[in-house]
């Protein structure tokens, strides 16, 4: 079997955790598997770089950071490779451009065009544990690039889906995919398996377990991933296309605290000028999520969305900057605001989902401030402060602890 | 013109220095010339890279040690490009990859094979300045390798040769060579000027400068090196094939204190027995320098050398194992000692610099263990405790601060 593993900076934080995973490298190495491990910088490490660089300069190039950053997974990979050897099984090591692992030229937020399986398939044939560096990738110039936010699952994705792998495991520090934050929900329950959509709508909406392009890669490649815990021993969540038949109608409720609400007010009631105003957000890839319409004073109307919190500044700034061009009166904001989402691949077929929802926040005293629904998702926009209750109310109505 | 500076890890150790080296370089950009920049890692940075991998094991492997190595270069080339950047002018890091630096696979001690000029004259052409990593390679198998000790210097001089550079600057912490180890000798003068053969006998006499790798090669392709201190704005010392005519019979007086002294004791008188002990020792890399053949009792021979320091016990063992194989009785070693040199080009014509090397030696009570000459050198080896006293002695003796 053709396993990859991947493991995050925090399973390899320190001297302890590399021996530790080198550990759980060796006995499937053991057990007869070619193994291939995809690894992040080291906990740490890239802070470390960070400050270095802004001790320098408020503004350093996205290139320059590329080549700064990239230093971080080659430390990890050359040092669990000497972990593995020193345990008496042979490893080897490889960076993005060892594996051809070639990206667009977006520095700092490249996305992956290729990858080459020569250089891994000879290690793998010469008996090797083949250790990858994470996140990063090598641009038509020759130049570093990384891949953003969750580029490692992306890389190990990418890697089992262009050698067939027949696993791809992603390791965190948490052992599943949970019905809620168990920091929050006591009797969170672990769910077994999960679908693709399902843990797309999730990861998007701050069940920080997977970031969504891997788990679009691996829909896309049909890779199944399994996400489990480096520290634990427990069984992790499977994530794939189908899931049990019997399986409940809702996977689980997510609450993304990282929205902002803006509302423009007082728009003219022309044609146009609601395209007007995404295509100018959208022109700064600014990402407009729940999206709210109503009617005004004097023939005017409101238009309100939700945008990541980061980009609320940018938003507000293009939007003033447009009012006129809008013929718009003026541009609120809100950031005191979290998204709460009910997510389950069943969930379309069956009417009463909404109803249930509306249901428990009402029973728990939290007002609901914009919905939006899609195929497998309901999502509630309601205020900071009710985030954690309505997480509880909603887990509790959908009796999704299993009790 | 095209020149090529070279600045040590300690010159770029922190924030102010990387910005201090940078207005350097910019100095020379603004002045209309072409500016190839070679780094070390920052100071400091390879021995926190050592410490991670010597916690994970004692015996890493030297391709893994080299692939975490060669992070620390990569990590100053993209900060000192950042501060350039962050003044106003355009620079661009390339790692060893990027430039073709091939090297053989001698993992932890590679030597330099070809140069690409490619990348690096396209950067030129695009008015870039050009930070390059020093000390690291790539090898036939796309592996990071690393040029061992001066490795920094050698990456310098082998990009001036191969791009026909007007100029190869080596920033250090001193400022140019002297005439002995300033530390030692208070009235120790600043050479405007000395020879390739002349440094390269001071470099492997322990004025660690330059390493004895880059002067060779500087030789070899005639790239003329300027010696000088990136923190003072010093003249520095030019590095060259001939030197003035009116220049002084001696350069300078080197104290190596890296050594040791082995005697072979009783060997037989037959032929051979030298051969077969040099042979031994050489079939272990471990390089003999003075070497003096007595008269023993009863027919038998003492052959006593020198040896590094680290080499001492290497060689020990190896002849305590062939006693027998070399009729030798036992071997004797001494590493209270130090190798006084006195270097000068025009010393082999003049038969007078022997006489009054040995006089001010005996002038100042000094007793002599072993000699060696060559042409441009006579080393003699004195005990560890007369090692600066030797040095004032002769450097006192030849006049050489000039007054």
């Amino acid at each position: 079997m053709l396993i990859v593993k991947k493991f995050g900076g925090s399973s390899v934080a320190n001297k302890d955790r590399v021996m530790n995973v080198a550990n759980r490298i060796i006995e499937d190495y053991k057990a007869g598997h070619q193994v291939i491990v995809v690894l992040s910088a080291q906990g740490g490490t890239t802070d470390i770089l960070l400050e270095k660089a802004r001790e320098i300069t408020d503004k350093p190039s996205k290139r320059e950071m590329d080549v700064l950053l990239t230093t971080g997974e080659q430390q990890s990979v050359a040092l669990m490779a000497m972990a593995i050897e020193s345990l008496g099984y042979p490893a080897v090591s490889l960076h993005a451009g060892q594996v051809g692992m070639i990206t667009t030229s977006t520095y700092s937020n490249a996305r992956l065009e290729s990858i080459s399986r020569d250089r891994i398939e000879m290690e793998l044939e010469r008996k090797n544990i083949v250790i990858v560096t994470g996140f990063q990738g090598i641009n038509k110039y020759d130049d570093y690039t990384t891949l953003g936010r969750g580029g490692s699952d992306t890389t190990a994705v990418a890697l089992a889906a262009s050698l067939d792998a027949d696993r791809c495991e992603i390791y965190t520090d948490v052992d599943g995919v949970y019905t809620a934050d168990p920091r929050v929900v006591k009797d969170a329950r672990k769910l077994e398996d999960i679908t693709y959509d399902e843990m797309l709508e999730l990861a998007s909406l701050g069940a920080k377990v997977l970031h969504n392009r891997s788990v679009e890669m691996a829909k896309k490649y049909g890779v199944e991933l399994v996400v489990r815990s480096s520290l634990t021993r427990a069984e992790g969540t499977i994530v794939k296309e189908e899931c049990k038949v019997e399986k409940m109608l809702v996977s689980g409720v997510a609450a993304d605290k990282d929205v902002a609400r803006i509302a423009v007010v007082g728009i003219k009631d022309l044609p146009g000028n609601a395209f007007k105003l995404f295509s100018l957000l959208s022109k700064k890839s600014i990402n407009v999520d729940i999206i709210l319409q109503s009617v005004g004073r004097d023939g005017t109307k409101d238009i309100s969305f939700t945008v990541h919190r980061d980009s609320k500044d940018e938003a507000l700034e293009i939007l003033n900057h447009h009012l006129e061009r809008l013929s718009a009166i003026r541009v609120e904001s809100d950031d005191n605001v979290a998204k709460i989402s009910l997510v389950g691949a069943g969930m379309a077929s069956n009417a009463g989902v909404a109803t249930k929802l509306f249901e428990s926040l009402y029973d728990a005293g939290i007002n609901i401030k914009m919905i939006s629904t899609s195929e497998i998702k309901i999502s509630v926009l309601v205020n900071m402060d009710d985030a954690d209750d309505a997480v509880r109310a909603v887990h509790n109505g959908f009796k999704l602890s299993g009790n």
